[in-house]
């Protein structure tokens, strides 16, 4: 397709979507909760063909040599629908966000003004490989009032274009507005960077992946962006502290599950440690099929590889865990204010004063104290499910619920006021 | 200046501030107020030199030609700082956001979990020609703990960098870290784009001023935006209404001072009342000297220009009103939804119906019913003071307080939880 047939393509689908914005955000909760079960009803009993598409998926992959994990991320199995399809009736089940009220205030002049929670409008989401990302986006999109347009990897086409159309079809019956539910079926960068230009129509993008395509969304878009996800999180183990607890924090936030962005990726250990403890954590680590890539200090202990400086900065995500000797822990707060994604980052320690300063001086989204990072999640934080994590300080951070994909606006009653 | 030396005199500026956004997040509210009151001091004791630079300013203006209603702007007076004097100390009687709770929970896992609002970090602001933009946006993000890089217009230059230097030395002076009151003397777009492309070291620009530099810097920034201000606004009168309140919130939103956003651009009225209603309207207007710009059905008035279809989507500034005969009250929101800029819109109306529909149907910032959308305002809602007015719909939409300068941050307290 050319560039031009392309961009009228993907901006009709947008206005498509769109145009459906103000009915969207007047949709009673019992018709988004109706179209909600409808959609997990559909992913069932049509799971036959989308096992099919997935499969399609899955021999490209194998073709194109996708890796074991990924392989395994595009897998669809009955089991994993049912997963998909459960999260929707969760979704149904939970406060509709649309309505609620965040303020309210009678001024002098006699004018009533209420502030309340209204959908975005247009919510476009890029992602890669997940197919369940498909189900997850357009379940939120739907119960916070807001139109959605997605744009997938090319990895898992087949799968989300017919999962996509499998859940549009469903919530169309179920009262939602026709045309509210869009997918791009172009998978390279152009097609992402028509939907980055749209600029008016898409209220706000929300990009979900690898660093490589939140660093591509985030240089392009004129549509404000929420950046997403990229992980590189620090466990810093201080002194005094609690080092069995330490260690059982540690292997939990590595080896839990590396692949995800709230595992740590450095941990940061007082000096007073570095002969009483650091040589069992790293053992233990190595025990556990961890490769520990240590500063000069740590690398003297066996098997431990000498980070390079790169080492620092990279978010590894899978059984690799750079590990450093600091100073103090002024030396871990700068360390992570250099190195750091403003994601996740904890402390382990017994001090009162140490806890304070590290909560206040560290700039994440989380920061934890005697906790592993892990729980850095919607679901864990209580919201039921997430959009993504932002790691961006604007408009949300952290776990993105239901209420990140609103806004607000002020509703003024008046009698005639003038100024 | 050549790009590479710009590069690297503004990064070096916007470097220095962000060093010391830990502390400034730190400090405490004492220090900060103590802080903007020297501040508002040091605008009085230094106001003989202020002025002086300002006469240069002007003189410059009058040679470049400047409008009068520009130079206006521009111009400084013995009055106009002490009013930019009392803005600072209003600043430091309202209360601090930073701190403030969000939300706390206790999670099944026994962690607690707490939500406070924290600075931004370092915030930028692209202004133009009104140097009282200055005073504001240092005063507003000291309070709320940011570190703060301005870039004013070329015009105010010599005004703008003396009150930065005035206003920094005093907020220096009383325990503000050195470094966070930032000014970037290059006027050109280059100065601009360097600060546009510092992704990570700003944390969110703010462009105050005409559509022009706001587009620029949508279309340009690789940082977050909140972008502010330009409003095609409207009040639609509908029938039944009280006509002489729609004639006086009419004349108070067009006349009081045209050359603001939250003035009105058009005026859309039903159908039904073009013979009862509208040639008075025009004629009250036509005497209050606003050139009429009507539509084919208005243009038949006397005195009435005929409006092109540019005029529906024109910002006048100044006192033109374009005025719309509408069939109902479905076509008048169909035309604020194509025409408007999602900032402040108006229904004069006595329909309890039409009321909620349109406050639910309008996609703007605040909606109004029969009052004046000359109240969109961070004052006249009661935050005290605003660093400008949002028409996007990420973190904070319309008038912008304190409150829109910080984020949240989440505070986790564990006894060794995994996941």
């Amino acid at each position: 397709m050319d560039k031009e047939q392309l961009f009228t393509e993907i901006s009709s689908k947008a206005q498509a979507a769109k145009a459906t914005a103000m009915e969207m955000a007047n949709l009673s909760t019992q018709v988004k909760n109706r179209a909600l079960l409808a959609m997990a009803d559909a992913l069932i009993t049509k799971a036959p063909i989308i096992l099919e598409a997935n499969e399609t998926d899955m021999e490209n992959g194998r073709h194109r040599g996708l890796s074991t994990p990924l392989l395994d991320r595009l897998l669809l199995t009955t089991d994993r629908l049912e997963g998909m399809a459960n999260g929707l009736r969760q979704i149904a089940a939970l406060p509709d966000p649309v309505g609620k009220g965040v303020s309210s205030v009678r001024r002098p002049n006699g004018l009533d003004i209420r502030c309340v929670r209204v959908p975005l409008g247009l919510v476009g989401i890029i992602y890669e490989a997940r197919p369940n990302v498909t189900a997850d986006a357009i379940g939120l999109c739907i119960k916070s009032g807001n139109a959605v347009i997605l744009r997938g990897g090319s990895e898992a086409i087949n799968s989300n274009q017919l999962i996509s159309l499998v859940l549009a079809e469903a919530a169309y019956a179920a009262g939602i507005p026709h045309g509210a539910i869009q997918f791009v079926e172009e998978t390279d960068r152009q097609g992402v960077d028509v939907l980055l230009h749209l600029h008016g129509v898409l209220d706000v993008v929300i990009p979900r992946g690898g660093a490589g395509l939140i660093q591509h969304v985030v240089n392009n878009s004129t549509v404000p962006v929420i950046e997403t996800g990229v992980g590189v999180c620090h466990i810093y183990v201080d002194d005094p502290c609690d080092t069995a607890m330490a260690t059982k924090v540690i292997l939990n936030a590595k080896t839990s599950r590396p692949a995800v962005c709230n595992a740590i990726e450095t941990v940061l250990v007082h000096k007073n440690l570095k002969d009483s403890y650091l040589p069992e954590l790293v053992k233990t680590l190595q025990q556990e099929k961890v490769e520990v890539r240590g500063c000069e200090e740590t690398a003297k202990l066996p098997g431990v590889v000498p980070a390079t400086s790169e080492d620092w900065s990279t978010e590894y995500g899978n059984l690799i865990l750079s590990v450093k000797v600091v100073e103090d822990m002024e030396a871990a707060i700068q360390h992570i204010g250099e190195f750091g994604t403003h994601h996740s980052e904890a402390i382990i320690t017994k001090d009162y004063d140490h806890a304070l300063r590290f909560q206040r001086c560290v700039d994440a989204a989380a920061v934890y104290v005697n906790a592993s990072t892990r729980f850095t999640d919607g679901e864990e934080f209580g919201f039921g499910a997430e959009i993504g994590i932002s790691t961006q300080k604007l408009h949300a951070r952290g776990p993105m619920g239901l209420e990140a994909l609103t806004t607000n606006k002020y509703l003024i009653y008046g009698e005639g006021q003038i100024r």
